[in-house]
């Protein structure tokens, strides 16, 4: 099952789409894919109402006429893991970190798969990353095992980690400066349970990554060279901080930013586009704060 | 005028606490001290509830029979200043910063002032930092000025930005790791107006901050050492993500702190107490996670 929010920013229509493609307006069982919808089995409360006639078919969705949200309403926190690919640490110069190097985007950054993002005032240097984000379903605390951590995953979703790169390295030493520029977190079509993307013969730790700019191929990766997956990143936080239901973790990035210096920063007029197995399609056109 | 929230953890009880300190119940104008509420320009709001009869006194308030929650509810964000005091950096060996230090906190860190604080498990070095909290009143983006900055300030509070050292300096490379353990948030107990300072002959700009452990005194401040002063910051910030009603900036400490070597580490018993000039106090016990 794969859950999405569709409509006017602010006023999304929390929706599932079965296998068929079925779009069901949840709005009967739930007032918004949040963190309390996610932590109360979602997914047996959708087949139940269904099951009993409660899920209406939500009419526009299927024609694509509707905007496409993120996939859940505004997370408690963001966190993010850098340089989590080998790839990506040696394009940028940096050693393969011996434990996940973690960082946080202001909630209030997400915004739609297909939502125009701001190049800021006075950047030069906004880039791209393309990566599998992590959303939480239930609370995680000081888990005891990979095993444990990945009965907290609610499910899967593209994450665009836009990034300011002289805010986030020549500014004064935090990377966070450069990670929280508005709409500097397109998230989505869909989020997409793990047994989802098992029944469609997927595996979470081999997804096909893939972004174009204006139509070039930039980063043409695969999940499956991170240096920490998933379920281990989510065993490692938890001994840190407390993952809540609705938490997104992006999980780090491949090669092919603009930051290796093989191809130029964002500039308005920019067309952005971002693919993963399973995960669907972003686009998003580049503007200027 | 002074905002709070009394009563048991998530069920809160917001109120306004006036010149007499009489403890007006506010549950007839607002769900809780919000940041719709702040933006709405929550003074005007109280003295109108007030004049038209609508405001009870909260029975048991001034006993202090409650518990004191944060003064806000669950903030947007919490985005904290590094090493903004001269005397703080030097104790830690940093140079004195060019432009502010900008790392985040889990808004969920956010806890009463006088909750618990945790030890996080395999922890040796939890330590303190009495800081000025600044709480946004209306949307913040692009500030020109420092005079335009200041009007965004709903108020102040006192913040401990509780720190563990290893995980923050040791533990690969950003900070936010060792900001963002359970509970390492104690704010306020109020939410004091810039009138309602001003009013009490206080200059946010010269506020003594004071903190002990076990009745030593550890930090004893003033924000006239500030490097990046409040206004400053929201300008300096607003350039590079957008504050919201609510969003929470906690403005860096003093000298004073366990990393510099002269006073051991927080451990499990040790009850901490931090005041601010007309911000209240704070008195939290230590216990382990």
């Amino acid at each position: 099952m794969r859950f999405a929010r569709l409509g006017p920013a602010g006023s999304e229509i929390p929706v599932a789409i079965d296998t068929d493609g079925e779009v069901l307006d949840l709005r009967s069982i739930t007032g918004d894919i949040s963190g309390p919808f996610l932590a109360s089995d979602p997914v047996a409360a959708v087949q139940h109402a269904r099951a009993v006639g409660d899920l209406p078919v939500l009419d526009g969705a299927e024609a694509g006429s509707l905007r496409r949200g993120a996939p859940i309403a505004r997370p408690g926190k963001v966190v993010c893991i850098g340089l989590n690919y080998r790839d990506h640490a040696a394009e940028t110069g940096a050693e393969i970190p011996t434990e996940p190097i973690v960082f946080m985007k202001d909630p209030m950054t997400v915004i739609g798969p297909d939502d125009e993002v701001l190049v800021p005032r006075g950047s030069t240097k906004t880039d791209w990353e393309v990566e599998l984000a992590v959303v939480i379903g239930t609370t995680a605390r000081y888990c005891e095992s990979e095993d444990e951590a990945a009965t907290h995953i609610a499910g899967y979703a593209i994450a665009n980690d836009v990034s300011e790169r002289e805010f986030q390295l020549e500014r004064g030493g935090q990377w966070d400066k450069g990670k929280s520029c508005e709409t500097f977190n397109p998230l989505g079509p869909w989020l997409v349970t793990p047994s989802s993307l098992q029944e469609a013969g997927l595996d979470p730790g081999a997804l096909a990554l893939r972004l174009t700019v204006n139509g070039e191929v930039r980063q043409d990766g695969t999940t499956a060279d991170m240096i920490f997956r998933p379920a281990e990143i989510i065993r490692y936080l938890s001994q840190f901080m407390v993952l809540y239901p609705g938490d997104v973790i992006s999980t780090g990035t491949p090669a092919g930013v603009a930051l290796a210096g093989h191809a130029p920063y964002l500039r308005p007029g920019d067309v952005v586009e971002l693919t993963a197995d399973g995960l669907g399609t972003q686009r998003q056109t580049v503007g200027s704060a």
